[in-house]
This record gives C-alpha cells, sequence and structure tokens, in this order.
C-alpha cells in the first residue's frame, strides 16, 4: 500500500537493532484516517470471506482492528495478555507465548462465548515480525474451531521470517507495508 | 444515551463489589458499530470546539477512541502506562497515578511532541468511576498547556464520586450512559 509506505519512510524512525518506530502514526499517536484507509484495502481483498469478527491482541492493535472492524460492520474481540503464573478461568481459552522483545512468557487469553465454531476471522496487527502474537491469535482460533480468513498486519518485517511461517501454514497473510531490510542509517527497503 | 443504556440494561453483568461487566460490547468484544454511534453523539456535542486531538489511555479506550476520532477526522494519542520505578525518557510528560483496582502506584505517560499547547483535547475513556485515569489524563494536559475542551466515558459510575470531581474542577465531562446505583441481584439505575 503505497500510503503506508510513504508514510513509513516520511516518519518512521529506525533505531539502534532494527527498531522501527512508527509512533507518530501506528502506536501511540494513530493517525485514523490513513489507518480506516488501511481498513478499506484489507475490505477489498476480504470482503467476499464472510467476516463475522476481526481478532487482535491488547494494546496498539485494538485501534487498528476497530478501524478496519467499521469497514466489515463487525465487532473487534481483542486478546489480553496475562501472567504466565495467572490462574486462567474456565471461561477463557488460553495459549503461551514467549515475547521475543522481553523474553518472558505469558498467556494470551480470549472468552470462549465470543469465540465460536462457526465464527470467521480476520486477524488484524500493527507489526508482523517473528510473529508470535499472529501465532498465539492462530492458536487461540484453532482451539476455539473457528475459521481463519486471513491474517493482516500493517507492517511486516519479512526479514524476521514469521510472516512466511504462518504462510506455509497455509494461512493467508496480507500485510500493507512489506519491508525487506533496515540499515542503521535510517534507510527502509521495501518488497 | 438510549441505545447505550438499553445495551447495558440488556447485555450488562453486575458482579459482586459493585463490578460491571460490559466485555461483550465495550472493552474484550466491542461492538464497533454501537461504539460509532457512540462517536457520532460526542461529535454532536463537540463539533464547534475546535477539536485537534483525541486522547485515552492503554487498554480499551484505545478502540472506542479511534471510533469517536474518525467522527472529527483528527488523530488519537493513547498515553501508556509504565511502572513506578520505570525511568521516564525527558521526550515524554509524565504523572503518577494509584491504581484504584490494584492499589499499586503507576505512571501515565505521553511523548511531549504528540501534545503540545496549540491542542484542543477531547479525552475519552469507556470507563468513569472514580476518575483516576481520567484525572491523570487532564494532568498530561494541563503540563503540556493543551487545552482540555471536555471528556467523555462511555459508562459513568456517578456513585463513585470521579465525574462529579472533574465536573467542580470546572471541566466539561459528558457521560453516555450515567450509573446511578447496581445492585447485587443485576439491577442497574440509570441518572
Amino acid at each position: 500500500m503505497k500510503l503506508l509506505e510513504e508514510r513509513i519512510r516520511k516518519d518512521g524512525e529506525v533505531l539502534p537493532g532494527n527498531v522501527l518506530k512508527v509512533d507518530s502514526f501506528l502506536n501511540h499517536q494513530i493517525d485514523t484516517e490513513l489507518v480506516s484507509k488501511c481498513g478499506e484495502e484489507w475490505y477489498e481483498m476480504f470482503k467476499d470471506e464472510g467476516v463475522t469478527k476481526i481478532l487482535t491482541i491488547d494494546g496498539s492493535g485494538i485501534g487498528i482492528a476497530c478501524l478496519v472492524a467499521r469497514h466489515f460492520n463487525v465487532p473487534v474481540l481483542f486478546a489480553k495478555k496475562s501472567g504466565a503464573n495467572n490462574k486462567v478461568s474456565d471461561e477463557f481459552y488460553a495459549t503461551k507465548v514467549i515475547s521475543f522483545t522481553h523474553g518472558h512468557e505469558y498467556n494470551v487469553i480470549a472468552k470462549k462465548k465470543f469465540l465460536q465454531a462457526n465464527d470467521k476471522v480476520l486477524i488484524i496487527d500493527d507489526f508482523l515480525a517473528n510473529g508470535s502474537a499472529m501465532k498465539a491469535l492462530l492458536s487461540l482460533c484453532k482451539i476455539a474451531g473457528a475459521t481463519v480468513v486471513g491474517c493482516g498486519a500493517a507492517v511486516e518485517k519479512v526479514y524476521q521470517g514469521g510472516g512466511d511461517q504462518i504462510r506455509k501454514l497455509g494461512y493467508r497473510v496480507e500485510s500493507l507495508a512489506k519491508i525487506s531490510s533496515m540499515s542503521d542509517d535510517g534507510k527502509i527497503e521495501f518488497c
């Protein structure tokens, strides 16, 4: 998506350690007009799939998912993070994740009654890098028996491999800006 | 707002300890159509105030704020929570909050460059009870010198007093469903 790539080039900041900071328009401040246009793109791709629910994860994904959901006129379900040692109530599906950034383990949970076998789910998140968050959301859908029609990330860091791993599992992954490399002097290459 | 009150009566659950659970449409699953209609209500109230930014806090407020922001066509800034002992970088405004639910202290932070003296801010959150989160957001605006045109909560638990404390400080607070009392047998009274 040209508009998003241009915005990343203009306002994205490359920090040491291969970090891309997009907090001026995606995950601290959110340019809701731009993100709603991202939603239009995904709507064009998935409008014939009978999507019943947008699934995302607690944090900056929530705003993006809500703006996307308006185009499909469906609810958003955001999975929550819970400490690995917290007891998870029977009302929830749960799956364990190891944080790529911090190294610790946590649970990702979603209430069973909101994720059911007749749901057709589009998973949306801001970033797709090593794919741990998205794999956790896929796992919740699998436990629930829900159909995943696809996954959408605003930004995919292709070289971290998570997107291709998920594609190899047979899922459709549509990222709107696919970054093939970033250099420490701030240069960003798109696929 | 009749539609929201009806939905709370229909799908809200009153739990022991005066807890109102609205996780089927407001803060785990989000009925984006309903919340977008909430945004229309606030737009009618604040459309002549020159709003430049919607401010909210990390968590379930983000989705609501984004859906509201579309009506104003402005960005959302969501303040982040950070441990009380974490060092806060000079790039951020910070204010301390004591969690009503958990009792511990934490910082609420927002990047200085996204909240400026020429901003006209509408603060939006899902719940207004004792008002600690909203007061923290007001405090960030004050430090930044930004103008607060008002505060909007989807649900105000009036009997917890936070809303009226903020009104007494001179701020306009517009809550869409104002709860005057809840009983343990699940009865909810609106103002």
